[in-house]
């Protein structure tokens, strides 16, 4: 449970839901079947960040390298996302989808949140989601970009803001292509569990540990 | 001491080598005095690493960022980072130093390393010092570069290849602008203890730790 009161809270958090195929084999499922098991997880990570008033969520949703993944995993990633997606429609946020829409893999149910920002209720979070998103697709699309200035808004992702902290389940410590301009300054906490067995309990520990980092930006 | 037979190595090992400033406060220096402390042990560091077959090592010397700092401490790990490059150029290893040269906060003595590979001895191993590094000047590099057709070819630090293990000293978790295209995929390890504090254990925890992590590339 919530330990203490927060004097520091990052004002976005970027979440990377991993192991979703690990929690199938561990509960005799096919692995496919694990990603169905994930959308409940960031309805209630998305709750408690709400109530804490943490400002921006991003979930790490699909990528381009994974859709090269057995189909029927494709398949089962693709309909966790978008009932993801379609599940926070009925909350108070501002739901953006940034991803290559120029792809059969890109879900066309998620087309009209598609690298836009559509507001749902009071809209009191804006939550971004990354649907067959690459880190180079990301980052080439700055090179045909030519109206602005700062390399962070040239590219494809410039409308998703800086990420204060990440947090990983799953007990892999690696970004794997995860925002990498919005992610060069963030802490970096990592879960063991499944995100599956996402619990309150890890938001709070991440939290906690966040409150002894200090942010100095290179400076 | 090293504990056990390593089934798998990483190719390229990133080195963030932070604590210096942190490690002078608690043995009653001053700051700057700090980045002095940390020379020896990237010597020591790229020792082990070529008995081990390391085949290449990165060090994070200085961003664009850092040279905000006071002027004292600039001065100092201006200093620290040619007597580490100059250290190095008595061992086995082909010396590149990646950095933005047009700016008089580049060392006059890296100059003839910058932006290509100096072989000294035997040549046995590739290490990459940045300097006066920044990872917006890095990535901005590409739109000018039309020659090459993949976004890793066109960045500035394009002659880095891609890191398999980052290892940061100093506690904190997170990559403060190392390399963003050449981290996508990296695993992450973090030391506690500060980098002027390096022992031989800190790395094989590392390479232990290494062991047990997969590679799936996004797949």
């Amino acid at each position: 449970m919530q330990s203490i009161e927060y004097k520091r809270l990052p004002k976005h958090i970027g979440i990377i839901p991993d192991g979703n195929r690990r929690w199938a084999t561990h509960n005799n499922k096919d692995k496919h079947e694990g990603y169905q098991f994930g959308i409940n997880p960031g309805v209630a990570l998305y709750e408690k960040c709400l109530g804490l008033g943490i400002q921006e969520l991003t979930f790490y949703g699909f990528t381009q390298d994974n859709a090269k993944r057995p189909k029927v995993q494709t398949q089962a990633f693709q309909t966790a996302c978008v009932d993801a997606v379609m599940a926070l429609t009925h909350k108070d946020a501002n739901i953006s989808v940034i991803g290559n829409t120029h792809s059969k893999v890109f879900p066309d149910e998620l087309i009209d949140f598609a690298n836009k920002r559509v507001p749902f209720g009071k809209g009191l979070m804006n939550i971004n989601f990354l649907i067959n998103y690459g880190w180079q697709w990301d980052l080439e699309y700055a090179s045909s970009n030519k109206n602005e200035k700062h390399f962070y808004d040239k590219i494809a992702s410039s409308d998703i803001s800086r990420m204060d902290l990440i947090i990983r389940w799953g007990g892999r410590r690696r970004l794997s292509g995860f925002l990498p301009v919005q992610s060069v300054y963030s802490d970096f906490y990592i879960v063991d569990e499944l995100w599956p067995d996402y619990q309150d309990d890890h938001l709070y520990q991440a939290l906690d540990w966040y409150q002894s980092q200090d942010v100095t930006l290179g400076g």
